[in-house]
């Protein structure tokens, strides 16, 4: 079994032993509902594999590591509100299972749960890795919002796409980096690199979701040009709003106004940004935040096995076809 | 100036001082508005009262109190939203006077920032001030589930009513009370007993709460009998219900199944109450918890003025009319 599958099945039997119980059912059936979702545990795998650098006693971080996952599962329950979506990991998502209400509380609750995850961090770090948590919830809540404003914006720079994506999920994807090395006490200097390897390679995760929403694989079930039906603002449009020329920008505009969901669009916008090679600047964009996250993960020392472990797991991640 | 005044004064200072200042605006100037509005500060001054027992050194309880503050009011915020109020300390409620989504993210965002606040507290009392606030943020949470289950449940028991008051409200007065203690590096039998003080009292707050709704002084500008109107299940409705005989116990319910906003309605159901001597039944009930909160307090030793100041800040809130 490979070291990946071995993390997940730790922290999914740890997930399953902390058994969040309570009354009443109405609040804590939800967030047992979507913490038994299928789930790639991405966030605690890496503080797994970060700290493994460091330290073989991956006990001292399964724990702590499972605060990312409960958080990350909070803005799922409340951005699936917000974004009015009915469905996630392929099952109904809270507030249409339930309802808005449920929602919403059985949200709050689970970040408290994530917060209260913190409580098994030793002493030693457990103060900095709090303030830490905290800055980095307090930027994802920030993320979240400049998405939504981005709704209703007609113009969007590259530069407030990338800090949108960074805010929103790649913090997230580097503090899973950097609790690893602060639980294993590392030095702030390794600390840092470890939060901004993650961050870039954050970035890029999030320009390839954008990129195989329009140039994916379907053959794997996955449904193409889903952003572009919905009008949604991603890199990939972005960049190609810029480069296009007056006329073929005003047809694409027109194109977004419009809540169709004609299979055309999707044709068209495609074609466009293949005219375009936006799908050739997207990859580029996206290697060179992947470049940067592993440099930064070179210039740091630490077990060479495990070092091995996580970068595969990053690459498996990038080369993912939908 | 008394004391109360002077505490909530700081308390108003530090708010203003902690500047939660950020981007984007969506997110942040909702959680200063509501922050702005006129407040009793009565959870930060309960704090302060408690900790002025102990200590003179006031100056760090005052951070960590703000805690309370802010996860009070990002309670306000989620719950304003689920009832579907509009008008909150006389003011459009955030999710009217911006949205519900921005709502649900500034309430999340203050939640956050209420957690920052314990990075205020000294390293020594701050892991077990964070697991108890933990707990209490859970129970919060447990009690407003509680409250809206009840909108939907014909028969609601005393107890359970007790249950769901103490969880929503009477818990966070406790830990107020409590916080005091901790910071200032209390025993756990006194912290203990300060918690179980202010949950005995805040219970009591919350049965005058219900009481004033029916029975108190329209002079003061309250509007009289806006429970009844909406049907809302408090504990004199309750009692009501357990006390009157079964044709007036029909009437009543058929009444609280129309929407009507009748003023009949409210002398009816006042009337009632009256006649089952329901007002005697909650001033007594309201009392004996209230006396069981001064019993305990008596029973710990501290600094005799601060007593006399706490005790008396308990007395003013109980004997308000309105």
């Amino acid at each position: 079994m490979s070291k990946i599958k071995t993390y997940r099945e730790m922290i999914n039997s740890k997930i399953k032993n902390i058994r969040i119980i309570g009354s009443p059912d109405e609040l804590y059936k939800p967030i047992n509902y979507i913490l038994s979702l299928k789930s790639k545990r991405l966030r605690p795998i890496l503080s797994l594999l970060s700290y493994s650098l460091f330290d073989k006693k991956i006990e001292k971080v399964t724990g702590p590591s499972i605060a990312l996952e409960f958080f990350h599962n909070f803005t799922l329950i409340h951005d699936d509100i917000m974004d009015n979506a009915d469905i996630r990991r392929g099952k109904n998502t809270i507030h249409k299972k339930w309802n808005k209400n449920i929602g919403i509380l059985s949200g709050d609750l689970l970040m408290i749960f994530a917060f209260k995850m913190l409580e098994n961090i030793d002493d030693e770090s457990f103060k900095k890795t709090f303030k830490r948590f905290n800055n980095i919830a307090i930027k994802v809540c920030e993320g979240q919002q400049y998405d939504m404003n981005f709704e209703t914006k007609s113009q969007i720079s590259e530069e407030e796409y990338l800090t949108m994506i960074t805010l929103k999920t790649a913090v997230l994807i580097g503090f899973s980096l950097e609790l690893g090395g602060l639980i294993a006490n590392q030095e702030k200097g390794i600390t840092e690199k470890l939060y901004c390897a993650g961050e870039k390679i954050g970035i890029s995760f999030q320009l390839m979701d954008d990129y195989l929403d329009v140039f994916g694989n379907s053959e794997f079930g996955k449904k193409i040009g889903g952003d572009i039906l919905s009008n949604k603002k991603t890199y990939l449009i972005i960049k190609l709003l810029e480069k296009s020329n007056s006329n073929d920008k005003k047809t694409i505009l027109k194109l977004m106004n419009n809540d169709d969901q004609d299979e055309n669009k999707i044709k068209f916008i495609t074609d466009m940004m293949i005219k375009y090679q936006i799908d050739k600047i997207s990859k580029n964009k996206m290697d060179s935040f992947f470049k940067e996250g592993i440099e930064l993960l070179n210039d740091i020392s630490g077990n060479s096995i495990s070092f091995t472990n996580l970068k595969n797991y990053f690459k498996k991640i990038r080369n993912r076809q939908s």
